[in-house]
């Protein structure tokens, strides 16, 4: 049964990369950098956007990615934000990822000519989502210091997928058993150098730097890995 | 592409509930009754066996879920408890859930007639655990408060799926923006009056009423759901 099943998803993921390009190519004619945010259930993904998108110097929109509920679309769209909400309910008891044709289905609700920059915000989840590409020229993802150290080693393919890693809720650090030492020596194992950020999407600290990140993205002065 | 895909699927899950029924009348043949306990990653579930197992009064074994690393088995052989890891990386990039047939071969690696209770601790995803029988009597989640108030909202299939919510890290409780109170209304609008234990894996405290809980399932006191 199991090779079956992974063969199965093979043909998925072609399907899935197919459908990736030419979203891929529509965010290239419309000039909008496209950032495909993950992470692990309540790492902080949706407080960060919060944090960071109010009073950004660019035009930017959020696709939300959930199993169900709208609560975080609501959050977004409180920021004056333009904010599509995906529900991934009706597949399978709830889609563990988006995927580009889940991603496709939200481009007629959002005029990417007027966007500089959009935020695809992932179904929680530190497996799937970095099996299934969306057309994003950015792969960033949040681990909260609330999971762990061990994260890296036993997520591997997520840490590896992403080019930039937001370390958050660093203002718990002092009331966890956290060695972000060894964390950072985890993360080097298995992707080793990957740029990483201390933040707190809570107090603010280290936001500036992940601001000016989405400013020099949407500005294009990062090459897409 | 996407009504395909569930339908593939659907044929898995049949398949899945094939093996599930044969582990289970495994289980029931040797005795032992079998834990299924799931949360997102980082949630603290070896943590929590870690606080528990040692001392139990009941003969003990564990099946480790992971994509990747013997780490949390390597925690839990510490504690001179059989265990048994598997890992799910030589699937689709690594599944990102057990299913039967993983658990089935394990099976063998473990003396069931000397076991009373069997722990098997999912891969860390607040999804598709909860679509996958593995033929356990009971199901149990681990809820980290570090996640937010919404996740019942968010994930409510697996908040649906178990009979017992632990809620844990309630240490950090004091330094988190967590309205307790907010949370259990939205687990009762998922899954109304399930049974919730708050607990601390790191301090100890609600640990006893855990502990209690395995004891009482491992007796057969507790009709499996």
């Amino acid at each position: 049964m199991h090779r079956t099943y992974v063969k199965v998803l093979e043909d998925v993921l072609d399907a899935n990369g197919t459908i990736a390009a030419a979203n891929r190519a529509d965010f290239d004619r419309a000039r909008v950098t496209v950032v495909n945010l993950m992470s692990a259930p309540g790492a902080g993904k949706t407080t960060l956007l919060e944090r960071s998108l109010r009073g950004l110097d660019v035009r930017v929109g959020v696709v939300e990615g959930d199993v169900a509920s709208t609560l975080d679309a609501d959050r977004i769209a409180r920021l004056h934000v333009p904010v599509v909400q995906i529900d991934t309910d009706p597949g399978f008891g709830g889609e563990c990822h988006l995927d580009a044709n889940m991603v496709r289905s939200a481009l007629p609700s959002l005029r990417l000519d007027e966007l500089d920059l959009l935020v695809i915000e992932n179904v929680g989840n530190l497996v799937c989502p970095a099996e299934f590409v969306v057309g994003e020229h950015h792969r960033v993802m949040v681990s909260s210091v609330t999971e762990g150290e061990d994260k890296p080693l036993k997520y591997p393919l997520m840490f590896r997928a992403c080019e930039l890693v937001i370390v958050n809720k660093a203002d718990l650090l002092p009331h966890l058993h956290f060695d972000l030492d060894r964390y950072f020596e985890h993360l080097d194992a298995v992707h080793p150098g990957v740029r990483r950020m201390l933040v707190s999407a809570t107090t603010g600290d280290g936001i500036d730097e992940w601001r000016d990140w989405l400013t020099a993205v949407a500005a294009r002065e990062v090459v897409p890995a």
